[in-house]
């Protein structure tokens, strides 16, 4: 039977995961996979998590090196996080002739042209379906699921942290600071949470699955991103009257007007099959010219989901000698032939407050008319105590940069009022 | 760049979506795969079919020896359906050294272990994404995107006309019959509707994608089957007002005791992601040690996203050189040490039509209580216009030979009634 060593390099979380799942399938995978995968080292500081995980301690590693030089490792899992000490240590692994398994969206986002490079030079593997949507197969699928297809859209919920967050807002009422602070407690979000709540972790995500979906290079810079923490609970309730459910997505279409990316809070239609993936879920929904809609949907993240995509990967690794890289030219930077839209279209929501006058309707709709947006439904609330009006509006398809400069008008006009949120809503 | 040369064997709806994807995109492959994909003939018996589709004359094989002995044929589409002929021509494209993608769930159900073999024997690949659920890459998936993972359990929708018969009479509260005629009228349902309404369609494919997610064979005689055709619009108001929805189920289970496989009618608690797959759309919701659930949403049918799914298929086989054969022992039945479990566990909703006579409930619950099944929830409904009063029950987790036992009984005993439905429940 083929006998495969595997090195892990850091057992955080998805370390420990992916030494658990490895440890505890070892038989399981001799059986049903035909191959003997071995764990042979681990490069971990905190010696006494690698023992308390039951790594034998002639296991752990002192440093890369040793891991490197060692003819009994064939595939290095990179599961420290962060970039710099990851990228030599991938890179040097990569250098060695091993193949890199990684979970490293922020790596794999800002470097796969250099990694993709070295690992070419040695003909080596490089497998990355842990760095995206944990457990679900979404880059295998892109690889090998639907590959016959001209993907037009993906719209993705690729982020576990908001979407708790954003499902605890909206099934409890509770307030976005109670919702974040929950997560935290449950360790969905970090004591920083900037990553995750700003959309960064959402754009690296989406910078690797449209590269891949599109094929052609679609660099972090490129996407336009907002993230979650002005929300409020006000929105999630004009959500509700109108029939959406608010959710953080990463999309990215394609068309012959270029390629569009973007992160941001989206107003999702209940009924929209991504519209019910709730608490920390992740889903990602395609559609290919030929396939037509098709979603995939799964736990996002966590040591045992992260960990599935892993040894899947070691797994595919072990059991396929041939390596393929992409077939589009992986650069730092995007393609000079591919075009890419900024001026996206969308229908958009607004909340408004106005002062209590007539005639502010009439200026709001002159605005809007000259900005040639329509308006597909508006309601006007009960005055707050301060005697200002909140109206909620839903455009039909629009231009962003039409909607942005509708509001930088209404907002410079005396006596208005002020447009509190701009989302953007998908039917 | 690398030229692989495709021989179409039917040009019926699939056949004929398979030509129309692999000639539109040929220069989008050669781009993007980097493989000249060229269709070099077809093998059909209506010739104008051919012509309509715009296959030119020359390409039109008169048998299925030109067409192996072919050397530029490097990859062989059957898409003939039926088993005969198809099991024929697969095995003397296989003998001849060709590459097979077929959509044939019926024909690899039965004859997997034979093609299988031939394969082997040749060094040629054998894929069959598209025999199952169209165009969603589920066979991808167990295959290389969750083998990490002990797998547990499968659900799936996989038969998109009991999906739309089912959806019709839940969300318009037509008749089976008006539902099954509507199906019939948009070409979902076949004139003989039996394979698809009976559940013969689903157990094919449940057979397939369990011998994949258990690692064993799983012959299609093993699968417990039960159609949809006694269902009444009284089960789905049930159902409706239990707060379940009623689906299609294909089930695969694995535990120690063994394996469980079974189609048949299932209440899905709403709520339930599978509970939302409507229409003809296809799901299918896993559960594995690692990753946890999961699940593939998209279309199980139709010309353009089965041939997406065949496509996906010889994009597969052109761009990797090595050939993989189940890791199991494929054989015509089930290896003698796997376990099957036929008194499988379930909730169950009943609907009794009685007597209108004091103490009848108290016989219903004697007779339930001697088999060990304990009641949830009971209605009884008004006394119908012939005096009978139906009942529905919906149990707690029990056998299901415990429920045909009292249910024999019930059936057998003077002036207490009859059970008209019995159907199983997921919550």
């Amino acid at each position: 039977m083929k006998k495969v060593g595997v090195a892990i390099l850091g057992l955080g979380v998805v370390g420990g995961g992916t030494y658990q799942i490895l440890t505890e399938h070892r038989e399981f995978y001799q059986r049903t996979q035909g191959v003997d995968i071995e764990v042979e080292s681990v490069l971990e500081l905190n010696r006494e998590r690698a023992l308390a995980l039951g790594v034998p301690e002639e296991k752990i590693a002192s440093n890369i090196a040793e891991i490197v030089s060692d003819p009994d490792v064939n595939i290095v899992v990179e599961v420290i996080g962060g970039v710099d000490a990851a990228r030599e240590f991938v890179l040097a692994a990569l250098n060695a002739g091993k193949t890199v398994v990684t979970s490293n969206k922020e790596l794999f986002c800002k470097y796969s042209h250099e990694l993709e490079r070295a690992a070419k030079r040695q003909n080596a593997g490089l497998y990355f379906e842990a760095s995206c949507v944990g457990g679900v197969p979404i880059i295998r699928t892109l690889l090998d699921g639907v590959q016959a297809n001209n993907i037009s859209s993906m719209m993705g919920i690729i982020n576990g942290t908001t979407n708790y967050i954003l499902t605890k807002m909206t099934q409890e009422g509770s307030s976005y600071e109670e919702s974040l602070k929950e997560a935290q407690r449950l360790g969905y979000a970090e004591a920083d949470p900037t990553a995750d709540v700003e959309g960064y972790d959402a754009a690296y995500k989406l910078s690797i699955l449209s590269s891949l979906a599109f094929h052609t290079k679609v660099p972090f810079g490129k996407i336009f991103r907002e993230g979650i923490s002005g929300i409020t609970q006000e929105n999630i309730a004009d959500g509700k009257e109108l029939g959406y459910v608010l959710k953080l997505l990463a999309i990215g279409k394609q068309s012959e007007s270029g390629i569009e990316v973007r992160v941001h809070p989206t107003f999702v239609r209940v009924g929209h099959p991504l519209a019910s993936v709730n608490d920390s879920f992740n889903a990602v929904f395609l559609t290919g010219d030929a396939v037509g809609d098709i979603m995939l949907y799964g736990r996002g993240a966590g040591a045992l989901p992260t960990g599935s995509a892993i040894v899947s990967d070691i797994i595919y690794a072990a059991t396929h000698s041939e390596n393929k890289y992409s077939t589009f030219k992986n650069t730092a930077n995007a393609d000079k032939d591919t075009k890419f839209v900024t001026d996206f279209k969308s229908a958009y929501y607004l909340r408004l407050t106005v002062e209590d006058k007539a005639g502010f309707l009439a200026k709001i709709a002159t605005v809007f008319g000259k900005h040639n947006i329509s308006i597909a439904h508006l309601v006007q609330r009960s005055a707050q105590e301060d005697g200002k009006v909140p109206i909620v509006l839903v455009t039909h398809e629009t231009h962003e940069l039409a909607v942005r400069s509708a509001v930088a008008k209404l907002n410079a006009m005396e006596g208005v009022g002020h447009v509190d949120t701009v989302l953007r809503v998908v039917m």
